[in-house]
């Protein structure tokens, strides 16, 4: 397995990630080949920077895709986003995607170039045209190195493409810049009888200069759904999931998560149809747990994080403002540097709570607002305030809860209404600021 | 001059900032009498923790004031603000305020306790009921040593009020928490014949614990002005001031801006109506650049900030688009690092650009975005980006122009709108985590 891309401040961290998070095996799903190789972005001269996944199964894929929503879009966000919606998510059968250089701010060079690397991967697939997605991470403003691209495509299309874990382990590098691991899961489930298989890949929390810590995701799946039914999954479970997290806020030009179902595992269609909707509701909880447990990677990679945080809100009137609540704390950079200091500062807490934008004033009730932390070895909670009112704190018990990697913290916000939302974001450290402001001296 | 609350980490920054932004001497409105001691509030037994402002003219003054949004308001807030409503503006002569405990998330016992210190001011002025407003900053969670504040408030009403300059600092010292110096600033100008004064004291980027860093400003004046006319004026000065500054994007329950006008200078009331329009407009634009002045050290007191940082921008179809747009990038931490670490990374500036949440999808067109900085010697500025494309940015200039205290990135959105707003902040760097993130070690 390639490392790439590591910093001096990084390196630390990086085995006890590695070894943690990254699976040694796995099950994939059928149907699917994967590949990663190094085309020659990367200036290292061996940095796996080229990924290609494809359908394999007879019949074609349907593809689903959720887009950055700033201004800024890079050329491969703009080519596949129209490719997706002329095609409505059928007959979507491969995804290339290069690390190294992001394609942003580049022009129509940068357009022409993200089209070909879609026409060259179509033509090397076999496949009709347009029937890929293309993606590109990496440098901003600068144009692609595109003939070692479009060299790297046939080569790796050719030979170099399997269904093993080392397959969707090079592919899951290839599409890496800072990362310190590649981010990869997988897992089966039962449904009408028929074992399916998710995997999926990602990655983000990558610093490069220029840059934008871009987050990719892709989920793929050989249970048999509609385009229709997979759009409306895959936005629930984005919401729930790669929409939920928080490293530090910034939104990339290159943005992307998509997901891809081939049926190559057999069944009946899954559609979000009435006489479906217990198969719907199934694939729609696994895809969204799924996806989740990715966007969890990509925060246990934040540049710097030493801590995982869950923001949990509970008891809310409605789950846009739960997760407007939940984002506001998980976005304030005090509450973040006090979690680095194993602070349990609940003063911060409540005031972002009272500071976030909810859409109705019945969201927050101070008299009805409760805090606490949920200690990660299950014992009991420790409150910090209950019903609006301060509670004398064990400050002892507070700092053993924070100090160790995985923290909760629950917000219940007392209005009765039993909507609910989970966030995930990291701590804000003395590391974050070396990686992001020092890197050039 | 006492300068309290200064911790390890902010003590090398302190001379040097007290003498830069300290004023020797000042011009201060007529008929007002200000003063600060120590009552007891803070531990230290020394430091001074409670003001009186109070307008000693013949007739009564006018007051406007604008409180936090932050849904958990503090009682003085709360208490405060109901006054004003009450009243209309008309007949308030007097602040009181006590720094080191903020009367936040203090119950009816800290409702009882703002409204006792403003009846107690009322009482040792000779005014009569409800004619004060009050202010507190510091702690949250625990209720003020409310007896001590109540014995302080006739001494110093008593006979430690005046005029002069160390009278002016030494109110501006006693709503300190750990802001590293006193704020205040003070001005004249001419209006239909008239010698007008301004005086004005502000505190922030303090940080305790737990805290959040609590934003207080007092404007006075001795021009004749309607409680209509100052309310117009006061928001107006507040947005393009107070509301376009951020250290690190957090509202306090506490935050409070405050003008009080008593017309002892003489001269024809200035209303909002179209017979002053002249003098309204004058007026206004005295006040908002004043009030720009007072927010600006604000940002120079941030917490751990080694930049001052001015976000222009220009040529927006309307000013709360501009202001967005500027607010955006102003609190981007990867913008901030950026800047600490004197890195020209247009990228992130760009990128905040796009994630903005405009009003208005015209108000961003990315191939007419410029980017460039604005030296503050005065020299030619340096364009990172011209209509959307990169320009060949001379690294050793950028990183001459970056390594000063004081940078201006202007973005030209080039809508051809005309609008544009000025947004102030300072950098995010090591020193912010090790003061809010560490202060418990």
């Amino acid at each position: 397995m390639q490392l790439n891309g590591i910093g001096k401040h990084s390196i630390r961290f990086l085995s006890d990630k590695a070894s943690r998070f990254v699976p040694k095996g796995g099950v994939y799903p059928k149907g699917f080949m994967v590949g990663g190789i190094h085309c020659g972005v990367k200036k290292d001269g061996k940095s796996l920077d080229l990924a290609i996944l494809t359908n394999t199964h007879g019949k074609s894929a349907v593809a689903s895709a959720v887009f950055t929503t700033n201004k800024f879009k890079a050329a491969p966000v703009q080519v596949s986003s129209k490719i997706v919606k002329e095609k409505k998510g059928e007959e979507i059968n491969s995804l290339v995607v290069n690390s190294g250089n992001a394609n942003a701010v580049t022009g129509s060079q940068g357009m022409k170039d993200a089209q070909d690397m879609i026409t060259v991967t179509d033509s090397a697939l076999g496949n009709p045209t347009n029937s890929s997605l293309v993606m590109s991470t990496g440098v901003i403003g600068n144009n692609l190195p595109i003939s070692k691209i479009l060299s790297g495509i046939p080569q790796l299309a050719g030979g170099n493409l399997g269904n093993t874990h080392e397959d969707w382990l090079n592919c899951a590098q290839a599409i890496c810049t800072t990362d310190t691991f590649p981010k990869l899961v997988s897992k089966s489930f039962e449904l009408n009888g028929h074992t399916y298989t998710l995997a999926g890949l990602a990655k983000g929390a990558g610093m490069i200069c220029p840059n934008m810590a871009t987050l990719l995701g892709f989920f793929v799946t050989d249970a048999p759904v509609s385009a229709s039914a997979l759009d409306q999954i895959l936005k629930f479970a984005t919401d729930r999931s790669f929409n939920s997290i928080s490293v530090d806020g910034d939104m990339s030009t290159n943005d992307t998560i998509v997901a891809i179902a081939n049926g190559a595992a057999g069944g009946e269609l899954i559609d979000n149809t009435a006489s479906s909707a217990e198969s719907f509701g199934i694939l729609q909880r696994e895809i969204t747990g799924f996806a989740q447990q990715l966007a969890q990677l990509v925060v246990r990679d934040g540049e710097g994080a030493t801590k995982f945080i869950t923001i949990s809100v509970k008891n809310a009137l409605s789950y846009g403002d739960a997760k407007i609540i939940a984002s506001s704390i998980a976005n304030s950079s005090l509450f973040k540097t006090a979690m680095y200091g194993n602070d349990a500062n609940w003063g911060r807490i409540l005031c972002a709570i009272g500071y976030s934008q909810v859409s109705s004033g019945d969201s927050i009730n101070p008299a009805k607002t409760n805090v606490s932390f949920i200690p990660s070895d299950g014992s009991s909670k420790l409150k910090l305030l209950v019903n609006g009112e301060p509670e004398v704190v064990d400050e002892k018990r507070a700092s053993e809860i924070l100090s160790v990697e995985d923290i909760e913290v629950e917000i219940d916000l007392g209005t009765g209404g039993g909507q609910e939302c989970k966030f995930w974001t990291c701590d804000l450290t003395h590391e974050y600021i070396t990686i992001n402001g020092d890197y050039r001296s």
